[in-house]
């Protein structure tokens, strides 16, 4: 259990599987967000048409509602959601510090008032765990503070503050059957990430993640930190990039060696009426769709682009039908997915560095009508 | 083409097949409602899991937005849909009644406002037949006035209008690949609806329809209506009962000779948290189901109920999230459709009247937390 094996690298990047309760890993792998216990929009039985392998669901929400204590006691998360594959949870960090209406931090957790009823609540390494092994997910998050990424002095006391927290989460874990992964923290500052990926790898733990990123930093940042942090952290173990990202992000990332990545980007971009292609951006509501019998792309396999016209997903939008959000979700997750699977594939051929120019260039091409350039990813 | 063949007879129910270009369908049958060209929350995948045979789309909606021409021009409803199998157009009648924001009856058409943007509009029964023939549908309908119920001289009228707006209709309709069904109308009144049938009747049109009903009518008027009509209109043609309804609504009309039904009544209370059982409805947001891990009815076989807990549902309902639709949606279409397919079943074993007895009585049974008996059907 919590195996990972590396069947091909090219350069930093690597090809591998990671063996969870729930099945394998094939990496790197893209996770679709069910911040409330489901991938908005789209049910179980769609997500596995799309073969997607990994679910996140966020400890934070949950915690707040239906509670974690009920989610166990109808059999955890993948029973509730029927999701029978791989779930990850995160720690509940990252929401309590930009979701929640007020928060105080002391040195042994976090009290907040709940965003959805301002009741008080709060959170410790301690809480976190036992709330994650309530929700039974196969990977589970040591808790941790994001800091302002551009705040040296607040960066370096988060970083501290995270590493005491991912040593209590460890102590409070109990279930053999969760893989607990730390987190790395430190901002945009390389010192501070050297230090952080050494503590962290340090535990020795089953996995790694990088967290605070794509959070408001430039892309140079963005991506110096992941290579300051990956050059650190044990090449034997999965990397995780929390909250991460466009697709060009997930390029980068792979070319990074970073194994595993999730966001809300595909779902949310849907919602807004936003069709991902490996372009770029397609806004739907725009009039130059509105006679126009194409897919979204004429290349794309899945369901929506199999059926169904732009004009007619333009005309469930402006008529504020629920389908519209449902098509869009399910042509935004295959896309990423997609791309996850052609990265994995072109690591196994030797061919990354091929592929990732390619798809680079690509997305560099002029924006034309209702087109626009992929912008910074969304987070929970 | 639109031939309806009689299997098998049960006092004044039949199952039959009636004959379209997109394939036969089995009745009585009942139509879930795509009013926008899509039946709310569901995709047409689900809808051909669950079966569907027919479904209903809007004129009135769909010439407003995204507008007959377009549709006809994308190769029409089946195409943009993706519908495969029948589609059934209404005439654009009731909703100029019961949605637009004005309206101005005269002799030759309706001049109303569009509830969608206030732009003046008309509709005569020739501009019907021509949206309906652009739609594509393989059962289009007569342009007609469906009048309050209660009102004897206005019923007249409306009626008086109905049959000549009936006969305009067929004049105007060219295409020979759809099966125009003229409406009956008349309010509550038995000799209007005598009359109304007659004429209907001498139309000899592929198929019959009673409209006007389930608009505010009570029970008794409703059935008495349907069986005065029934007792005219030929026995070898089907007959549509327009808008109808609650599972109570489709036994009694199967048992008067109704052989098809539409309703947006699993799809809206879907939308407001209601499970149809066959039992009565279940109010999923009731606190009694907060850690219920039953599905909403044990003897379900849907998607739903295969899959998902009522807890889980109820938290879903809570958290706003879109999977609650498309889940209720899922097991309300289910239950509309299996309980015509058992009517059928029925017919075929000569048990109707047994099966009507025990499943009108079970739909009596004492409401309990969360329960309440049906009510009056929705109209689109």
């Amino acid at each position: 259990m919590f195996n990972f094996s590396i069947h091909a690298r090219d350069g930093a990047a690597r090809a591998g599987s990671f063996s969870t309760p729930h099945g394998v890993l094939n990496t790197p792998v893209f996770a679709p967000v069910g911040t409330q216990a489901t991938v908005k929009a789209v049910t179980p039985a769609q997500l596995q048409e799309l073969d997607a392998q990994l679910v996140l669901a966020n400890t934070y929400h949950l915690f707040l509602r239906p509670g974690d204590e009920l989610i166990a006691n109808l059999g955890g998360l993948h029973q509730i959601m029927q999701w029978p594959r791989p779930i990850l949870t995160d720690s509940g960090g990252f929401q309590v510090f930009s979701l929640a209406k007020m928060r105080k931090i002391d040195a042994d957790g976090v009290t907040f008032r709940s965003h959805i009823d301002g009741s008080l609540r709060r959170l410790t390494p301690e809480d976190s765990i036992r709330i994650q092994e309530n929700l039974g997910a196969d990977i589970i998050m040591a808790f941790d503070e994001c800091a302002d990424p551009s705040n040296a002095a607040y960066a370096r006391e988060a970083m501290q503050r995270t590493h005491l927290w991912a040593q209590r989460s460890l102590a409070a874990k109990t279930r053999a059957d969760q893989a607990l992964f730390g987190i790395v923290q430190g901002g945009i500052f390389p010192d501070l990430r050297e230090e952080s990926a050494k503590f962290i790898s340090s535990l020795d733990l089953p996995g790694n993640a990088i967290g605070g990123l794509s959070v408001g930093e430039s892309k140079t940042d963005m991506y110096r930190s992941i290579e300051v942090v990956n050059a650190i952290l044990p090449i034997e173990k999965p990397r995780y990039l929390m909250g991460v990202g466009t697709p060009e992000d997930l390029i980068q990332g792979v070319l990074r060696g970073v194994d595993i990545f999730d966001c809300v980007l595909p779902t949310r971009l849907a919602r807004h009426a936003s069709a991902m292609t490996r372009d770029g951006r397609l806004n739907l509501l725009n009039a130059a769709f509105s006679a126009d019998p194409n897919p979204i792309d004429a290349e794309c396999s899945c369901y929506t682009c199999r059926h169904f016209s732009r004009a007619y997903l333009r005309h469930l939008l402006n008529a504020k039908e629920m389908l519209a959000a449902t098509l869009l979700s399910i042509h935004n997750l295959h896309t990423m997915l997609q791309l996850a699977r052609d990265l994995r594939q072109a690591i196994i051929d030797g061919q990354l560095q091929n592929f990732a120019d390619t798809a680079l260039e690509r997305m560099k091409s002029r924006p034309h009508a209702g087109r626009e350039p992929f912008g910074k990813a969304g987070k929970p």
